[in-house]
């Protein structure tokens, strides 16, 4: 009796892979001092207080650009920083970070300013376009508290500093609206948007900029873990890797 | 050959009727200094200059509340202003109006304080639960600038003083989200939102709190102008009001 | 350390209560060749195959049309069959239904001719009307194979009887839409859906006629079962019982 | 007073492009039965009977495979049909049609097996995987009478023979969903669905197989006819194509 496998993932222990683009962190003081070791490690450090998540760090001076088949392959849900070097991401990767997105169901929650990276516009179908601007207050309120990804978030919490990301921001409205931004500036953004692609769930989150400490705040840890477990591959009962067969009738 | 008759509703009239509690113009005179004939006079007085809108006013103290069958058969778009005394709307006209919604098609269109009336709540499927608070700056965000109903609208427009309607706003996830607000007072409301229930069309708008001009602002004006075409009754292909019927095989 | 509370439910019981109409399993020989100790008697029996799930029953001719404060308050998931004396369900009890989902995030499984129901109509915001015929063959598709409810279910399944259930169905467009029913009289159907409302979950299940075997087929326990840990109330992270409160500015 | 320019398109020409890969009509007697001078001529001939829409003819053997700039700028709406040479279509076109989609709000009607072009997985995010088969029986559902596409159109039609196109279809969940398809085969796939991408809005229509007569059906050529009028671009009330801006704050 298949029971307890009801729950998802109940019991397994996911496999998430933190890509860091991790330049900043090497040549900028102020970023260093917040993430010593990169952002994806200090990532790592809070994702792995759970016993079933283990964190495999990716940056893209690593061999492979910290990608090659054997970590992909291996990887549940894959999280995503990057922001001055998008254009150096190989485009051979990025199609298969969409593949393994498409095909085995990977999750992939792209941070902050990933909202213009290679694999989110590539997997979502968007320019990844919006507005930005100076580190500001910022509150995010939490519109949909029965979402998976907003558990045990209160109403609403406060960044002291973050950096304007401002509507409109060109996506795909998306399947699922948790998180809506309010910045000191003037300025509403959707900070926190699902979507399916194919058999993969996507969450994307704007927390993040590499000079501001939101991956310290212990609500946007809780969010980010939340989404690890929400993203993490579903117990599909069919194999959605099919292309495009020729059926018979069955009737 | 309808060639035409494929752009809905045109070179035909829209029959609006904007139903307004009409209490607050009697007796609060800044109320009355905003809109000594009523807010839905006022909204008339603008929708009117288009030649192809006729609009029937009707309040809470005329006889049958306002809509006696003869005006509410008639209407293809209804508009909804009310506050203090949504206990008072009788529960049968109530029952009338979400017929002619779902059946006949008729649009529409609550505003601001309307999220708690009943027609809104049992249209819907809502509480209509929201905070509030003092009336302060808010910017409205165009987020679907490709809708009709954002049609002309600028990606924001400043109101210099709205009461503040904060989430969580206890609402199903609108079929189109098309207004974000932003509040001075640290808030955000999803101020603009779409849905479809039966053969019919609903759009709530934020705007509109009795002692502000937010019906003097053209951007309101031009919204709720453009949410009066585009919630006019469809050109249905077939009739909707068939109950629950038995069907035979068509095979 | 909130380490295994992320996944929701992990480890609690699951309080279940089954509400049937239970009067066709009294009088009706073929039905109760099925189910002899009716409906609900037999949901219960494969759902608390799990562990983790209790199912109470109720049925409409128990006291207190069998939800009683003490049962209601401490139910999880309602799932709900009723077919011809919808209109004997007292209104008040409707109403304290509905408050437990939009308050509490109860969830609600209305099994097939419960979309004539009145918690549903009152819950969703519908007629619920739809067309409906003889006992025909149903393929049931499964269009969302990475959502929670389709887990371990095959592309398609096959029940070789149930009641023609034809668009158009009169719903909002579903939030989730994963089921998809094709009949061998020539019709479609919207056959499992899933809504939002308040802070409570709601899953539509279009098989389960009194007089076929539906719910003797393994899959259909599967997605039941599946329906159940989905709809069990989150984990929010505050009070949604709040009401309209008046809030001060936070900035 | 803008009055008239409220309704999209009113009195203005629509300029639509009708992509076609045209080269089965060449080759096969059955589809040069059917379209002796090819399916974008067929249905240029019926959207022309509407005095405000104008069609230009493409193709893929045309002097820059049909789209110079002069043609794709000035094209309101693309419709596109193509199956056995997708491979061929430029890729530097395909990002030219994107970008007029998504910044200047071109609408894009891919039609049939147009579900694996290339500019219709690059502008909304899909694999476009599907299953097909035989030519069988095809009833086509109208599950939203209200949307303008299904303006005029029955709750259902038959196609006597189309391909068969099935789920699981590897779509995003459409933003509107207007068709659902049952074929004779067992099969049901969504086969009427709509997205908003940037800018422009898109239609995915099935029928179309080159080998049956989808096209000179009356319902069918209302349908495409309405999607035209539907994709048209919007009166956008700001400029799209402003790339990633640096706001300052408004406050």
């Amino acid at each position: 009796m298949c029971k307890k496998g009801m729950v998802i993932n109940m019991g397994k222990t996911i496999n998430v892979t933190f890509w860091n683009e991790f330049r900043h962190e090497k040549i900028n003081d102020a970023v260093k001092a917040l993430y010593p070791d990169g952002i994806h490690a200090y990532v790592k450090s809070f994702l792995e207080t759970n016993d079933d998540i283990k964190v495999t760090l990716a940056s893209l001076d690593d061999p492979d650009q910290g990608l090659p088949d054997e970590v992909l392959n291996n990887t549940d849900v894959l999280l995503w920083w990057g922001h001055m070097h998008h254009g150096e991401v190989d485009d051979a990767l990025v199609e298969r970070i969409r593949q393994r997105v498409y095909v085995n169901g990977m999750g992939f929650v792209p941070l902050h300013s990933a909202h213009h990276s290679k694999p989110f516009k590539a997997i979502i179908g968007t320019t990844g376009n919006l507005c930005w601007g100076a580190e500001v207050k910022e509150f995010i309120w939490n519109i949909m508290p029965s979402h998976p990804i907003a558990a045990g978030v209160p109403d609403h919490f406060e960044l002291e500093t973050e950096e304007i990301y401002a509507e409109p921001f060109q996506i795909p409205a998306p399947d699922e609206f948790i998180f809506n931004g309010w910045y000191a500036s003037g300025h509403v953004f959707r900070s926190g948007c699902c979507w399916r692609r194919g058999a993969g769930k996507i969450f994307y989150f704007q927390p993040g900029h590499e000079t501001c400490p939101s991956f310290h705040n212990p609500i946007v840890q809780r969010i980010i873990t939340n989404a690890v477990y929400w993203a993490a591959p579903a117990d599909m009962g069919f194999n959605y890797d099919a292309g495009c067969p020729y059926v018979n009738p069955i009737v």
